[in-house]
Formats: structure tokens, C-alpha cells, sequence
């Protein structure tokens, strides 16, 4: 398959002059419409052969545009503090809020087009895994409201070599061409072999590539602003059909009084078992247990191997199931250094205005630290899904986001493990009771509390079929029989232990 | 000068239980209070010698408040990420927004503690300059509504021995004294010094250390809490008195006619020598030596010196001084990895919880990176103080804040320079009729601007004031006469150039 290349007729001067004043009106209105009504976001990736005329794509862009409203992004494979990281993390911590444009060169084919270059026999193994990241996360985003466009600036061998040849030749002009232009050009049949191939992988009918023809500076100009146009048009249009949500619904509880619970799929009421209260751990065998498994968590951590490394941990589980207590208990164990503990509740405006998991990928630790989750990106999937707070089809596909998420935390050897704190119905009861009486645990009370305690098999369903549906090899949870503090909290540390020793084998 | 340990007297388990309850309960209704009135923020500092009960105490914190809204903070001196920044950064980043508290390990101390006792030689010639940095810093925070408690652990060096020989002798307790803790402890009289140093160095009036006796455990959580509680009362007087804004004005406009422009302190109407029109710079002339200026550029910025280093260029002007215009020729000659420009107009409410510099602190660049800002910090006595949108106590701090913020950007051997692009009040009306008239100019036309024309002389004067004040050899201004925009644009890039060669030597 050979995508279709636009803007090769050349267009004169006179000609372009004539046309342009009409497209940047209009490019204008789109991008103060974008600005206002803030419905979606535009990330724009521009790849492309030296000369082909990238940088001058983008800088028509800004000059057409408000730059105030647009950021451009480009990033350097090898640096270091990037490799920190998982691949997508910079991605992620730059896409454009609603109502923004980003702009990035190569973005996420960097991923792609520079190993295939660059140490082609160790990137033919990862690659079919790398274009499967990008599809998914091209399928993600436009469901997320940000839409994506894609321009491959193309330019014959022949004209390269003759652009590369006579900026070279004065002294006033040698200063373009870098060095990297140079190896590029030497190498054009390499890059235009890797190129194509990375294009017919990532070519599909919602996220399409769009091959313009850089030979002539005017036609690519218009050619890449009425692409640029089309898909501003084609957002507003599908804006209209669904509206993005710009407040978080306040007044949870009165829309939780009209939930009809069988249109959140929920139908059958069950509970998971929870230890009975009578097999209650005994105070000093606690105690001694604690501090040995907090010694085995402390060493572990310190250990070499496990800087290169890295955890995620994450709790969720019914209010008052103890997850703030489980979790102290692993942190006494820590060096402040070491860990952040992040709680998670309602999304703040900024938050919305992103792709769900956003808020999540800026947590993501760094080598050799812990990051434990106080509620998680579950709330997907849980809370969003019980109350109605998310449409079906978005808490429906973030299973599959999630499993990639946590899949990508994995493969950047992140040890991912999971807790679901199961806390019986009677149990959350007399805790709530109790919490109510003690003024001293009002911090913890929340009228909200007592609402969703009217969901709890609600709650109780959405947890199995989240936990069957993202239990894996690379982030399996554990469900902790919750009823007994001291049980669970000794359970959450065994775990933690557990998996950091599996992952340093 | 000793400063006074509290919390020596022994305080028994069930004298610790009757007293506690009360002071929890004071403490949960300060911290809603904070989070409901949003007046300030608080930062913590803890530091002390090992066993003295450090991370007790903010474990302490963290039972007795509402844990999401406190963050705790603890940095590692040695790391890479770290070192390519200005040591203030990763502090600067971590400052809680108004209505939140944070809790530093060791905070900006660190600074002053870790070179003291691992490289005491060289520490010693730039620890006057650390004790003005810190100095400088919580002078600043606290006008800007973040309050300091400063906190230290002591105990002494016998009882110190003594609970290390204790934690090491039992298997089940040995892992919780680390290597550093054992070295803290071999130099315990070093460490002493050292802290004493440090404290009596950094101990004023307005941000004093409170030296807590850490031996007793129920005797130091009472007094540290009690501490805690305070210096939110503190806060809490304090904000009576001078609520915090929660939004920045949007009504400008109107706010403007009623100004007397006396009351900002401009009397005198001048305005800065332009370029006469008549000099105009020559169309072809005007390329070659754009392109030479251009390519001189840009074979700087690639030099391996270069990659140590950093930039960072300010650009300030009127409206319609040709600054985006100045920018996109500097911009031109890049490599998009290479450079970042950041827009900066009224601050978000995120921006507005924070202190003031906070916002421009995000986008200091790392190590061979060039920020551009166009509109910067200066922003604070330029419009806010034209505008009568800041506190006049405000603005006039904000010089000193200003150069201490630049003396650390050009510490870190970041080269700093600030352009004025002074444009006459006649030009500025052609411009502005101009841009009228051309609707593909509309998004620069903000009815703010013809606002902001009638205070023409009153710009002049603030940028004339701001200039004789913050005009450093270390950040220099350099006025830019912009009425004609070629001239401009030439004088920018060959500034430009000047400074980074004058910087690589």
C-alpha cells in the first residue's frame, strides 16, 4: 500500500498569495472557537526527510496562529533523564489540555523510526510491540478528546541532496545543515525504507497519515493548513454530536438517589469473603511480625538491584476498609527519600481537561523509588462506573487502557502490584459508627461516605469483574481479607515482599 | 547564642493520653480551616540527628491530620536529575499551594548541611552565599503566603549511642539503622557543629528554629504538635487581617479609569529614545545579516560548552514592540529540541496559590536548553504595578526577589539577559491600526491593548525604574530600540550572540 502524496502540483506565488489570506481566516476563527467551547485538544505530528520542509511547516503554524495557545514539543532520544522513565511518560506529561494545540516532531514514532535506525537488529524484536503502544495510544487520546494529526513531510532523494548540496556551498547559509541532517541524507534509502514501513503500520482509517510533498514551499504550506483545518472542522463536528464534561458532577448524591443500578450492569449483589473477626491476630504476635516484615521490606528496597528498578503499588477498596492504615504501615518502613504516597479523589478542573490516565503518568516513580497509590486509576472502573459518573463506553475501554498501562509500567521493569481491601458490609458499618463517635477521625467522614455505603454490592460487583478483567502476569492483585486490621496489614506487607522478590529474582 | 530546647520535662503515657486528645482536635479544626479559607499554605521543615524521632513526627502528623492534603518531601543531594537544575528548583517545585501543607525533610538546609560534612573545604567558601540564599528565600515565602515552621530534633550523644546499640541488637530491629545513620552517629560531635552552625545562622525573628528535645517520645509529639498548631493560629491572625485574592481581576478595564496614576508612583511621562524610521535597515542587507546572525547563533548553541550551560532570554516591551516577532528569529535558528518559548499572561488559579516566581521557577531550563519567555517576571512591576493589580509593598519587594532568582539562574551558569523593545507611542498606534485593520492580525488585538496605551508614559516610566534596578552584570537589560523591526530583530540575535560568547569566554 503507498499512501497518496498531497500538494505536488507547484503553485506560484501569485497563486498561493491569492489563497492563503482565506485559510488563515479561517484557521483563526477554528482555533478561537477551540479556544472557547475547549471540546477537544489537537496534537499534530510532523515527521520527515531533511528539507522536506518540517521546521518551516511549524513555524507557518505559529505565525498563522496565536502562539499563545500552542506548545511545541520535540525530545532527544538518549537523554538521560528521559530514559528514566517509561518511552510514553514524556508524551504523556505534554499532551495538550482541551482547547490547546501541541505540536511534535516525530512524538511517539521517535520510538520507532530511531532504533529502527539506529540499532535495527535489537529494534526488529520490540517493534511490533512499539507500533501496538502507538496504535493504542492513538486509539486512546481522540476517545479522550484529543485528536491527532499526522503530516509526513516527503521530499525526493534527488531534490534532498540538491538542497543539502547548495545550502552547504555558501558560508552564510553552511550553519543549516547539522550533522544529523548530513548522515540522514547519506542514509536516505535506509530512512526511506524504515520510514515507509513505520507509515504503513500506524496507517488507519481513524488516525490516517497525511504525505505531503515538500518540494514546493507554497503548495506544502497550503496543503499542510487545510490538513491542519480539516481536522480542527472534523473536531467541532464531532464536538457538537458529545460535548466534552467540563465540571466534575458536584451534587454526587442526588444523581446517585436516580442511578438505576441495572443500567450500570450491575445485577448481582455479592461480597467477597473477609476473614472472621474470631481468627483476630493476637497483639504481640503482630507486633513482632510487623517489625520483621517492615525489616524484610526496608532491605529489599535498599537492595542495588533494586535501584535500576522501581514500584507501583496501588489500593483500592470499600471506604473504611483500611487502606490509610495498610499503607502507613509500609511507609514506616521507608526512607522519606524513597517513596510518595499520592491520594487520589475527584478529578480538579486541570485534571479533567486531560486524557483520564494523565494525572496517573505524572506519578510514575522514578528508578529506585516507590510510588503507592492511596485509590487509584480504578476509580474508572469503580466509583465513575457505581455512580454513574462516566458514560459506559469510556469506563469500558479503560480495562484495556489500564492493562497497557500498567503493561508499559512493566515492561520499563516497574514491579505493578495491586490490593483490593475487602471489608464486609457489617464491618464497614460498626467502622463508620465508630468513626462518626470519634471527633479525632472526622477527617475521615464524609457524607458521601454514608451514600456509597448504599452501593456497597454495586461496588462489590464492579471490584470482581475489575479484578478479573485486569489481573496479570505484570500487575496481579491480591485481595485482602480486610475485616481484620492487623491480619490485612501483615498480608499487604507479605505481598509487598513477595513481589519485590519475584521481580529480583 | 543557644537557642532554647523545648520538651526536656518527661511527659508519662497517661499524662501524654489525657493532654492529646485536645490538641488533635485543635489541630484537625485548624487544618479545614486552612483548607476552607485557602489564606496560606504551610511548609515544614524537620530536621535532626538520627534516633531523635524525625520521621516520627511526621508520621505523627500525618495519623493526626487529614493525610490528603499534606505532601511530604525528602530529596537525595546526590542525584543526577537533581544537579541539572539550580539547587532551589526541586524546593520551588514542591511548594504547596494555598490551603495545603508540606513537610521537608531537611528542605533547603540540606544545602547547607550535606556540603558542610562531606566537603567541608569547599563548602566553606560559598556557605555565606547558601545562609543569603535561605535568608533570601524565607523572607520571600512568607510574604507570599507560604509559612514556615522550622523544627529541629535534638537529643544527646549518649542517649543517641544508646538506642543504636539497642536497634542493633536485635535481629528483628537492626535493618532500621542504616549505613548513613551509623555514619551520622561515629561523627555525632562533627554533625553537632555543623547543626549548630547552621541553625544559629538561619534563626531570625520572623523564621525561627524551634529546637524540640527528641528524648522523650510523648514529650516531643506534644510540643512538635503543639507547635504545629501554632503557627496555623499565627497564620490564621495574620490572614485576618490581609485575606488572600482568589482571583486575578478581569475587569481590568474598568479598574483602570478609576486609577490615579499618581498612586502608583508615576509622575513623570517619558519614554524611550527610538530608532528614527528613517535609518531603516535595507530589505536585502537585512537578510544576509539576518541569516549571518542567524547561523552565528546557532553554531554557538551547538558548542560542547554550550551543553553544560543553558540560556535563558526575557523578552519585554509594549504591545505591539515587536516581541513575538524578535522571538520567532531567534526561534528560527534553533533546533526545536533545543529551546522551549513560554507565553506568559495573567496567572491561572494554580499559578495564583502560589507564590509569585513559582510559575516562571517551572520553566527554568535544563543544561543546554534556551527558555524564552516572552513577558516574564518582570510582569509584577511592569503591569501589575501599572494596573494597580498588585500591592505596592508587593511590587517593590519583587526587585530584590527578581535578582536573587537571576543570581541563581546565572549561579548555575545559565546565561541571563532581559529585553526592553522600546517602541514610540507614535508607532504603537500605527501598529495597533494597523492590526485593526488586517484580520489575520486579530488574535494580537485584545481591547486590553488600547486599555493599556493610555498608560503609555506610565509603562515608560515603570520600565525605566525596573530597569536602573535590576540591570546586573550577572542579568543584564538591554534596550532594543523597535521601531523599525528589522533593526530590532538584528540588534536581538547579535545581543544574543554577544552574550553566550562573552558567557563561553
Amino acid at each position: 500500500m503507498a499512501l497518496p502524496v498531497i500538494g505536488t502540483r507547484r503553485m506560484s506565488k501569485e497563486q498561493y498569495e491569492r489563497v492563503l489570506p482565506s485559510l488563515r481566516d479561517a484557521l483563526l476563527s477554528a482555533q478561537s472557537r477551540l479556544q472557547k467551547d475547549k471540546d477537544f485538544s489537537l496534537a499534530v505530528i510532523v515527521t520527515g526527510f531533511p528539507t522536506a520542509g518540517r521546521s518551516e511547516i511549524v513555524n507557518q503554524f505559529l505565525e498563522w496562529l496565536d502562539p499563545k495557545h500552542i506548545r511545541v514539543h520535540a525530545f532527544e532520544k538518549m537523554r538521560k533523564q528521559a530514559r528514566s522513565w517509561p518511552p510514553m511518560w514524556r508524551y504523556w506529561n505534554t499532551l495538550p489540555a482541551r482547547g490547546e494545540i501541541a505540536i511534535y516532531f516525530m512524538g511517539w514514532y521517535e520510538d520507532f523510526i530511531l532504533p529502527a535506525l539506529f540499532s535495527p537488529k535489537k529494534a526488529g524484536k520490540h517493534e511490533q510491540r512499539v507500533i501496538e503502544r502507538i496504535r493504542q495510544l492513538e486509539r486512546m487520546l481522540p476517545a479522550d478528546r484529543v485528536r491527532i494529526l499526522k503530516l509526513h513531510l516527503t521530499v525526493s532523494s534527488r531534490t534532498q541532496r540538491q538542497r543539502i548540496t547548495s545550502l552547504r556551498s555558501s558560508k552564510l547559509t553552511r550553519w543549516r545543515v547539522t550533522r544529523e541532517d548530513r548522515w540522514l541524507v547519506k542514509h536516505h534509502d535506509e530512512v526511506a525504507r524504515v520510514t515507509k514501513r513505520c507509515l504503513k503500520a500506524t496507517h488507519t482509517k481513524d488516525n490516517p497519515w497525511h504525505v505531503v510533498d515538500g518540494t514546493d514551499p507554497q503548495r506544502r504550506s497550503f496543503a499542510a493548513g487545510n490538513l491542519l483545518l480539516g481536522e480542527l472542522d472534523q473536531g467541532f463536528k464531532a464536538a457538537t454530536r458529545a460535548p466534552a464534561r467540563h465540571h466534575w458532577p458536584e451534587d454526587r448524591q442526588s444523581a446517585a438517589v436516580q442511578l438505576d443500578s441495572r443500567r450500570a450492569g450491575i445485577a448481582d449483589a455479592a461480597s467477597f469473603q473477609t476473614r472472621p473477626l474470631a481468627g483476630e491476630v493476637d497483639d504481640d504476635a503482630y507486633k513482632v511480625e510487623l517489625e520483621r516484615l517492615q525489616g524484610r521490606f526496608a532491605l529489599l528496597t535498599r537492595r542495588s538491584e533494586f535501584q535500576k528498578r522501581g514500584a507501583v503499588f496501588a489500593f483500592e477498596g470499600m471506604d473504611a476498609a483500611g487502606k490509610g492504615g495498610a499503607i502507613r504501615r509500609l511507609t514506616a518502613a521507608l526512607d522519606a527519600r524513597q517513596y510518595n504516597v499520592i491520594p487520589v479523589s475527584a478529578p480538579n478542573p486541570d485534571e479533567l481537561a486531560h486524557p483520564y490516565l494523565w494525572r496517573f503518568w505524572r506519578h510514575v516513580p522514578d528508578r529506585g523509588e516507590i510510588a503507592i497509590f492511596d485509590r487509584s486509576w480504578y476509580g474508572r472502573v469503580l466509583v465513575e462506573r457505581v455512580r454513574d459518573l462516566t458514560a459506559e463506553a469510556d469506563w469500558q475501554r479503560a480495562y484495556d487502557e489500564i492493562k497497557e498501562f500498567e503493561l508499559q509500567l512493566a515492561e520499563h521493569r516497574i514491579v505493578v502490584h495491586k490490593f483490593w481491601l475487602a471489608v464486609s458490609k457489617q464491618e464497614q458499618l460498626s467502622r463508620f459508627k465508630e468513626r462518626d463517635e470519634d471527633k479525632l477521625k472526622r477527617f475521615k467522614v464524609d457524607p458521601e461516605d454514608w451514600a456509597n455505603r448504599r452501593f456497597f454490592d454495586g461496588y462489590a460487583t464492579a471490584a470482581r469483574q475489575m479484578i478479573q478483567r485486569t489481573h496479570t502476569d505484570y500487575a496481579p492483585w491480591t485481595v485482602i481479607e480486610a475485616d481484620d486490621k492487623k491480619y490485612a496489614r501483615l498480608k499487604v506487607l507479605r505481598t509487598v515482599c513477595e513481589a519485590i522478590e519475584r521481580a529480583l529474582g
